[in-house]
């Protein structure tokens, strides 16, 4: 690969991996198998776990194991679940009510659960039966005794972050290294210590100005989707990078027909950040859901409870075949999408650039 | 340079520079002499005109003649000058009316004028006798005729895109190379076929895409600020780069003295898209009147007028050294901003990567 930083200075050798590039946690649209194939080709592959119970975690992370005998990341979110009161939840299904009337379905008289699971001690049980290499984490960190108790079995710590002071955060409470997310990034931005959009910068600016602020190691995302991008990201500093978008179309993904073709699609040429999905700033392609209530819905309730309803809508419109209220992640660069096992796309990322 | 693309392969010899480096126009920051200091040293200076009556234009191009033999580029806005009614007007004015009443001064009767003239004959005419060697655009392009006119003196024609579709818009009406303008620039977005930000994409996604989409050379803006940034530019496609706030520290440049305060502070940290200084999305400081009233305030009206009322807070302010009013332009990375001759930093974005 070509860069500026000379192959021993990369990310590969802390996670003891052969390829600094990581392949983003994207829950919902993947598990096992996608991250198996990365991992065997040499990059690192990641188990999105925000939407697993303790039970299918433990499932998911031994069929992985049994995939793969290479590093993998297991990643998970580390938000707090609000309370939502019933006047706001009221308020967000009033919202979304002509949306229930035209498909023809009730609304629940509840707000239905909402299954995104912070890390917990549930999750660290589990863990400890497979001593992951890595382990990251989006939302800021866990507590720091779970935190030790991670890194006593020599798994590393990564962390998203969206601003400089978010990386100072990370970094003073133990992260191995950083994941600076541009604004380009699909799916949640992984901002904690501010919701003010304003400051979320994109990659090109992000990357130098983390890395003039840490000494850790900085692992650039958001926008990187050919090996030309891998190169310029590692130019600018980065030791690594994360790349999401791009694998959505490996058959080893569990990126819905739907979503798969929206990406493939002119409409991918415009995403959005929108809360209208998870209550919580995220990218995805503009459907009719974001460009009608969104993209920021002050009505959206808080992360997760926003999902309840359009969960509901979006079973209704997706059995007709319609994506009118599908979240399609995706970050703003969707051209590195390919329709090859992610080995081979791997591969092409980390080639030399043409 | 380290870049991708052989020497061969970028803008210079279309523009007859030696460095692929294009100084930013930033109009009301700088003039004749930034320009002429940028092109002396190898690189291409800008003079930004949308602040010049055809008059002051003459002889800003003519101080530029004479400080400079090299190739040049002069700026020019390409916008419909607006109607607006005065229930707007009053309208901006209520926005702001307790700061005319905490600064102690009279709101004038009526809107007072602003000079942002968009590119007409009158410019055109005072060009004839300069030829300039490049001419810009920003927010699209002049009419078919003025354009032949220009390119009928070999001038060679930049034109600003936010999008794809901008680029592959003014690719078809002639352009010779496009900026592609990311996110994270300082200053007016270029944007002329949308007004809808979620559009924009950061530098490291829309320089590829537009790469892709053009077979005419791109110019990539947008928080580079480094040989590094300069490098990675080149990388993901680019054959040239424009980098403007980098620049505003050195000695040429006129910003002033609160302006260069606040790039090297900690408020450089947070810009954001804001309306509040000219009708027009442009990427600023976040200050006391962005934080107030904006960063997007529906009450402004269409640009350039909302700069009116604004002058009169700013002026009254800054007279104290206050810079709750001024327009702080700042693209997401200042980190690039040394206090240093034109040239020096010139030599040092060119330079290898570290």
């Amino acid at each position: 690969m070509r860069a500026t930083r000379s192959a021993r200075e990369t990310i590969a050798p802390l996670l003891g991996i052969d390829i600094p590039i990581i392949q983003a946690p994207m829950a919902g649209v993947q598990g096992a198998e996608l991250a198996a194939a990365v991992s065997n080709a040499g990059g690192l592959g990641s188990l999105p776990c925000a939407m697993l119970t303790p039970a299918a975690l433990e499932e998911e992370l031994q069929r992985l194991s049994s995939l793969t005998s290479k590093p993998f990341n297991v990643n998970f979110f580390c938000h707090t679940t609000p309370t939502v009161s019933p006047l706001q939840a009221r308020g967000w299904y009033q919202c979304l009510s002509g949306y229930f009337e035209e498909l023809d379905i009730d609304p629940p008289g509840d707000s239905p659960g909402v299954l995104r699971e912070p890390f917990g001690n549930a999750s660290l049980a589990v863990l400890e039966r497979f001593k992951p290499a890595v382990v990251s984490f989006h939302f800021g960190l866990p507590e720091a005794a779970q935190l030790d108790q991670l890194k006593s079995w020599g798994t590393k710590i990564l962390a998203s972050a969206t601003t400089v002071d978010e990386a100072l955060w990370l970094a003073e409470r133990g992260a191995d290294a950083i994941i600076a997310q541009g604004l380009e990034a699909g799916g949640h931005r992984g901002s904690f210590l501010t919701e003010d959009m304003t400051t979320q910068t994109g990659t090109v600016s992000l990357v130098p100005r983390v890395c003039a602020a840490l000494s850790i190691p900085v692992i650039a995302a958001g926008g990187i989707a050919s090996a030309e991008g891998v190169a310029a990201a590692m130019t600018l500093g980065a030791a690594g990078v994360q790349i999401g978008t791009a694998f959505l179309l490996c058959p080893e993904a569990r990126t819905s027909a739907l979503h798969r073709a929206a990406l493939t699609s002119e409409a991918a040429q415009h995403t959005a950040l929108t809360n209208v999905f998870t209550g919580r700033p995220a990218r995805s392609i503009v459907n009719r859901l974001v460009r009608e209530v969104g993209p920021m819905a002050a009505a959206a309730t808080a992360f997760p409870s926003a999902a309840g309803p359009v969960a509901l809508l979006r079973a209704a419109a997706e059995s007709h075949g319609c994506d009118d209220f599908t979240p399609l992640w995706s970050g703003q660069n969707a051209t590195g999408c390919r329709e090859v096992p992610a080995a081979d796309l791997l591969r092409l990322l980390a080639s030399e650039p043409q």
